[in-house]
């Protein structure tokens, strides 16, 4: 006999919704991607996920009655307990948006609304590469640098929800004003618009990042290095969490992970160099291992625990 | 009629050991500084500590019955649940001591083992100058630069008894080695050693960190930069830990505070300028209020705290 309990994990996109059936267990039933174009309207955005309930159901052949809760991840800050998205840049219209009060009527269930970056970390806490420590940093490295760090088995989000931001620390005091209103942020030296733009000043043309990584792996040295010094500035930043908060895990996931060993490498070194000397032999720095389904494994997760609290 | 519960605080240093008699809102009713030279032979530490709490007893009119539980504050990282002082430079033959156990025979009542910093933040949390906030940072700038981070309203000691150790913030890649086992740590930029070594580059003499404090507040323009200089740095280091930890409020304590606003005004401008939106407008940065009693209030505030739980 099938679990009766099931969790339905949303992981909100600029461009795309990722939405999940997922078992109490963490593993996805059935997955559906759907467009976020049109959420700003609230209407559009009940009924698409609705839509997408229905048929995640009908491809598991399972039951509507049996989803218990709902977790939803998305890219901005959120007070968590008022289910509250507090600012979005990327849909209009949702900043300041009682977004889980919304959906429960829409859904017919308990939602939870968590930062997309606190929804992965869970997920590869829970059941990824950070499993059984209690003290974890996981650090996604994409368009955007987030982080989400667990204290005590817990997602800690801190007074102002902005709890583990490692893509804001500061690298440099002169640095680039950044969009969370800060300067000289590790976001603008190694989100993938500033690697972009690296990449094409060291090759003299433009150049993807999926093809630095190819050359890398291939060993050439410019493409090699280029991932190397990427690695290590953000190891270095890294280590400031490390030697603050003292992760016993870092975890490393997004698309820019996937440039391989030779960034993870470097990384992992410049964490060991910078770390306090007991951390320094015990810190673990693993890939992420649930990729890109660990927001909306990490919202369902959530909602898991949530509702039986 | 006086408060028949008192509280031991013993802030032990390298070579100073202070002792007071606290009352349970924090009050020092009298206080003894004892020399900490001969603490490796744990029998001189237990008869000197023991004569201080007769001595601190009679100044007070108070009987040593009345004491509840002794706080000891200690210049390295602690096992706080053990009682176990895991690492000292200062005094030999401390490594992995159990001083807790030790000092509770010796001295006949609980007795709880803290590291300093963490004392001191738990003091101007609770009586000073962080007080009112469940989030906070503390900071001493002294010989060493340490650190205190409260959360949710408890000392966040973490998994390798090294939370808040801002002193050890990477702020370059390539910096110079440090004690601890890192590399480029704020501390060998803007600890004593380091501010008086770049003293002596900037005025081109041997000269006091307080003489510079002292013309700074004359006006004289290279020792106003001289602190700024410091201040900003130690702040965009900060500014890393308010991005992932977001305490609401810093609080600057230990001697190089000494050189007073131009400093924490600097310090101050460069953790706003590297925070983000929602923090910068609300994060407090302010000067410590406890001073030199802070680590006893705080390690008398531990032990009461743990009494009464």
């Amino acid at each position: 006999m099938p679990n009766p309990f099931l969790y339905l994990g949303v992981d909100v996109g600029g461009t795309f919704t990722k939405t999940a059936l997922i078992d109490p267990a963490g593993r996805v039933l059935s997955k559906e991607v759907i467009s976020s174009r049109g959420f700003s309207r609230k209407s559009v955005l009940a009924a698409r996920l609705n839509g997408a309930v229905e048929l995640l159901c009908q491809r598991a052949g399972r039951r509507r009655k049996d989803l218990v809760a709902a977790g939803v991840g998305v890219p901005g800050p959120v007070d968590f307990g008022r289910g509250l998205v507090l600012s979005l840049t990327n849909i209009r219209g949702w900043t300041r948006f009682a977004l889980a009060r919304f959906l429960s009527k829409r859904l017919g269930m308990p939602v939870f609304v968590e930062n997309d970056a606190n929804c992965m970390a869970l997920a590869e806490n829970r059941r990824g590469a950070a499993r059984g420590f209690a003290h974890a940093l996981c650090v996604t490295l994409g368009t955007g640098v987030g982080g989400g760090l667990i204290l005590g088995g817990k997602i800690y989000r801190g007074p102002f929800f902005l709890g583990g931001e490692v893509g804001h620390i500061p690298v440099c005091d002169t640095g680039p004003a950044c969009s969370c209103g800060g300067k000289g942020c590790l976001e603008r030296f190694v989100g993938n618009a500033a690697l972009a733009a690296r990449a094409r000043r060291i090759f003299k043309k433009r150049i993807s990042l999926e093809e630095v990584s190819a050359r890398a792996r291939q060993g050439e040295r410019r493409a090699r290095r280029f991932w190397q010094e990427t690695g290590r500035l953000t190891g270095r930043a890294l280590a400031g969490v490390v030697n603050t908060c003292n992760p016993e895990v870092i975890v490393v996931g997004g698309g820019v992970a996937q440039a391989g060993p030779v960034l993870l490498k470097a990384l992992a070194r410049a964490v060991r160099r910078h770390a306090m000397r007991p951390i320094k032999r015990h810190i673990k720095v693993r890939r992420a291992i649930l990729g890109n389904d660990a927001g909306m494994i990490g919202a369902a997760l959530l909602a898991k625990e949530q509702a039986e609290a």
